[in-house]
């Protein structure tokens, strides 16, 4: 279950937005990446590493450390749109630091920067061993807002 | 089985190497991707628009269109090493210019410019409908030679 | 004087657009870059090396070789739009492949996706030295789409 | 003058070397910029706006806002680099947030991860007006490590 701070913004609403949206999310539950945490501009998704998500060296794939990045980058800049207004990724980029090993590995995205038009997002993906996390990999998302007239909202 | 072409510069033997770290990537199993063609400096991965691997408006999550292409990449500049060094994912930026829907996402990788510690490659993804491709997402990736001193090869 | 293909899509006004548009950029006479082709979905621009568009080792310095890549780029995207449509970048990358040095550097920009709202456009630059080119950088860019209402068109 | 914080990790010899190279960068004299802090993993150059490096709508180019950013990234990792060793930018990547205008224009570069091969470092750019900072362009840069055999040092 997600930790929810209120938001005064929307009426506390973005938190079922959220939540449904994510559960719509295929892929989330096929990696089995779960929901941390929704607060006004900031999202945590978290998954843990297996077998099913690897690359060739038994490292978690980029692709899967990506996936749950740019979901918790793109959630973050939904937090803070209106009713009615979703947000759909037009590109990211990420570096990756070091190997995506651990207990888990957790994605907390933030808002840089809120447009009408664009949202700038980051996320900060850390390994979590024993407790201790470590920096794995950053990144930077350009989010569009996209209303029913495009048939997307959320 | 993917169709092949001999690689005179290190005796075919990147075909195997690429077969046998592709089978050893769970995720791309667990997304149903495929290898479709390995050729020097250019491999192609393919994979089937499905539930599993959805968003939460029913394309192909932007992960798992990232997942290919960045394999894709990765291998393409695999195909340019010599036995013993392998190359890791450092950083990639994907523009996302159209929905991932279609009967087929097909990532096609090139190597762009190889170098001694450095290769960069890009993947166009393709949707196909149809018959029909349509160019959805374009990404550019940075790979880093590594070799047995860092316990990474294949 | 730039060559120039007819436009027919906008009655060949974009030619007059983007020279004009160009003249007013200053830091292209600071550094002094031409233009050198301007077609539908296609701009040049042109460098030459030198000490003043230097880093400290001599070579022409990034920031420079991404000035005039980032303006092919959005003058490419320029070409395609309606008149009193304007473009502005919102995001590049660049990937530095070769040292910036020879005779001339050229950016050839390209549109690779044009849409209402962003237009996804890459710029290839080479170093030319006696004649012959070498691929040195490569950039993506994002344009979005402004209007009189910005305040903002040419 | 940059103010200087010392950096016991290699005897204060940084900032020599960092100065002495920024003023064999042509292209910052050209844009007028100067160096205003180098700490360890922590460098800063700022920009007055001028028509000399503007863009078209008489904001500051990106590509000139690019250049400060990049050489601040840069020099920020050099300050973590061993002696005889130094940095290229290999790749970055630019989100434009708002327009480059105001007194000044300051890009402030910072290490996220510093590794023996490739370091990643960030430049956050600020535009001043009247003593109030606004954050309007993001860099996120790769840069790898150079030494005596490549020709390059400092």
């Amino acid at each position: 279950m997600p930790r929810v701070t209120a938001d005064a913004s929307n009426g506390g609403s973005s938190l079922e937005r959220i939540r449904s949206s994510f559960e719509r999310q295929g892929l989330m539950r096929t990696l089995g990446a779960t929901l941390d945490l929704i607060e006004p501009g900031h999202v945590v998704i978290v998954l843990r590493p297996s077998a099913a998500i690897s690359q060739q060296h038994g490292f978690v794939h980029a692709g899967a450390v990506t996936a749950i990045a740019d979901s918790a980058a793109g959630y973050a800049a939904l937090t803070l749109m209106q009713p009615g207004i979703g947000v759909l990724s037009t590109e990211f980029k990420i570096n990756l630091l070091a190997p995506a090993t651990g207990d888990r590995i957790i994605a907390r995205g933030r808002v840089i920067k809120a447009g009408r038009t664009l949202t700038v997002a980051q996320s900060e993906v850390f390994a979590q061993t024993n407790g201790e996390e470590k920096l794995i990999a950053l990144l930077t998302a350009t989010l569009m807002a996209v209303g029913a007239r495009d048939g997307i909202v959320d």
